[in-house]
């Protein structure tokens, strides 16, 4: 079994607000290769100790890691230490200084002469392209050990790491083979679903499973290890399965989707569409539906709503409703949705309306009070919810009830 | 100045799901008395390893905090190895056991054999009493170096920090304070800013600064450091304060506010309102607006149009435009904007059409253009961006745009 370090860079990471999340990525991703995480470092802006810890990381594991410090500025060091580390020189590349200047032009902007620091490699390693940023990865090997230095944003490393440095790992690290499933249940809480899930789980001794919650919804996470890929996706599927049949429709994932996805991939498999009205949540239900690639198959329209005026200007909420039920109210859900589905003329609408806070709660309604309103062939409907939270807790799971409140009307 | 490096210990810290956060909270109270977090090092039941990393620590830097691995059980290896770093035995205390003894006897429990292990402690070492937990802290001082072996549970550690080696340090760290201040920028790259940012802040030699890109804007970090609190708080905004007059109207915030709370300051201040139109950020940008707490004062009304139909129905986009423009165009941006404003009767309205991708796009439209409307008081106009990134990014930094379009309208 291959043991690895990562060394996450930067002095940000040293501060009270900011911490390490590239490597809880990358672990997961190592792990599926059984290749072991034995020691993760955070090293700020400061060479020598940057120097010390590559070289000693280098010795001590088969594989290193670094995320960050690759930016054009003074404080990223990366480049510079990195190669005294692994004792060779910064090679000045001029295919990537063009590339750099292309990508700026592309912008309708100048490169900065400090860019330029940007194309310098270390000697022999292999440069890993960076569609994503202006920061290219590099890749070392040297006395049977590897050094995969890449950028710190995730959205740089991650593809990175998986067009250019996983399929090396996967080369050398043999016959063992972990695969995950992972569940995702709404409705439940962590310990109701754990008191289904855990008779089954525990019958599979070579499985690794955890149930987590996170922010609306419990995942059960699955991990098989077999000597083939085969088995083990094999053991993951059956145990995904079984669990998925013990705990019913309060599964909407079985593979990890988020619920706009799940929403979305079920209502174009039926061809219908579907528009959104939302007065707390702001906007957040669209923005969820519309971050799917592709929604713009099924999603027409939305209205947020925020004040009264816009739910009757917009929405044809009635007056009376406002005044005798207020508009956080089943009947003002109702006519949201039902308003929102006339105006844009879809198959199916939702409203969302509710107390956020961290003002506004009364006894009666308190914060965290949230009406879902539904319409469609159906009729039209609405269910209430007391929320806990702050603002942006109770605001996403607004959100998240209303898009299973939608799921939950498509079938099966 | 005082540095120090923290390690956390633990094998779970090495899992995809885990991250060490007691060392964030550490950070913080080292830093208020000026003490200087070098290095953190996460690691796991490895005994060798946390020998050597305490080892190069206490060498590096002048203290050393563990937290983690002082359980009862196999897998607990501080006492042992961190004794082995320091070169020193480990001592058996009765007076430890018989304590834990009683403890477990006030919750009606017979001590475990293995907890005996809890009674061993550095020869020399102080014992820090953990009323929270049965594992006992220990502190070493040793050639001028300060090591503190906290247990992991921040119930335990921080109560015992708090107490026991806090004052410690305070006594040695003298009069070191630190104040921070954090500014925002947009519209300008990570290298544009340092190129005017860099003559100002290395003039000063005692605040530490960093310049970071995050998603869509340029963060400036100053920490300053001085013998008083309000020397150090008059250094750090002397510095903000001509960091923001040299970048001028790029600075959006000048004490860390995010961009959605800048702007309904603003338009609270004016006692003026707004309404969004959005298609390709399908929400984000009322969803961003209303996240701040008190928004309804003055965000009225949103429309997410992402249909053609959408567009026309709700805010009267002439088909004539959609047909010889297109949706992604100046022309329907502004539309949308002046139909928004009409329909809400707001003082501004913004909107925001583009192409986030990853499909959508064209050779004179690639994916990544976005045109933002704005209308109010002052007339309609707009402009185009053509923004990097995938959808996610696209369609974030395009909210971005549209806010602080909306912002530079608002005047200073």
């Amino acid at each position: 079994m291959l043991s690895a370090e990562i060394i996450a860079i930067g002095s940000e990471l040293l501060t009270p607000e900011k911490t390490d999340t590239n490597s809880l990525w990358l672990t997961a991703r190592l792990n599926e290769i059984g290749i072991d995480v034995k020691l993760k470092t955070i090293v700020g802006d400061d060479g020598a100790r940057l120097e010390e810890t590559v070289k000693d990381a280098m010795r001590r594991s088969d594989l290193v890691i670094t995320t960050g410090g690759l930016g054009p500025t003074e404080d990223d060091i990366t480049r510079h230490f990195t190669a005294n580390a692994v004792g060779r020189e910064l090679v000045y590349h001029d295919e990537i200084e063009q590339h750099l200047r292309e990508r700026f032009r592309l912008w309708g902007r100048e490169m900065p002469e400090i860019n330029k620091r940007q194309a310098f490699v270390i000697e022999g390693a292999e440069i890993l392209p960076n569609p994503n940023g202006s920061a290219v990865g590099m890749y070392v090997e040297m006395d049977g050990k590897m050094l995969a230095i890449l950028p710190g944003p995730p959205r740089e490393n991650q593809p990175m790491f998986n067009e250019y440095v996983f399929p090396k790992l996967q080369a050398v690290s043999g016959d063992v083979f972990v695969r995950r499933r992972m569940l995702k249940v709404s409705g439940k809480g962590e310990s109701a679903v754990d008191e289904v899930a855990a008779p089954i789980y525990t019958a599979y001794p070579n499985v690794q499973t955890s149930v987590l919650f996170n922010k609306s919804e419990v995942e059960i996470h699955v991990a098989a290890t077999a000597d083939t890929a085969d088995k083990a996706q094999a053991i993951a599927d059956e145990l995904a399965e079984k669990l998925a049949e013990a705990l019913g429709s309060a599964v909407f994932s079985t593979h990890g989707e988020s619920m706009e996805e799940v929403v979305g991939k079920r209502l174009a498999a039926l061809g219908q569409t579907v528009a959104v009205a939302e007065s707390c949540t702001g906007g957040l239900v669209g923005e969820r539906l519309t971050n799917v690639p592709g929604s713009s198959a099924y999603f027409i329209e939305g209205a947020i709503t925020y004040s009264n005026e816009a739910k009757m200007r917009t929405l044809g909420v009635p007056a009376e409703i406002l005044d005798s039920h207020g508009a956080v109210s089943a009947q003002c859900a109702e006519a949201m949705a039902a308003g929102m589905r006339a105006h844009a003329g879809t198959d199916h609408a939702i409203s969302v309306t509710g107390i956020a806070g961290p003002d506004g709660g009364s006894e009666e309604k308190p914060v965290g009070t949230v009406f879902l309103g539904y319409a469609g062939p159906s009729g039209v409907k609405s269910v209430k919810f007391v929320l806990p939270g702050d603002r942006y807790l109770i605001r996403w799971r607004s959100s998240q009830a209303a898009l299973d409140y939608l799921r939950r009307q498509l079938g099966k």
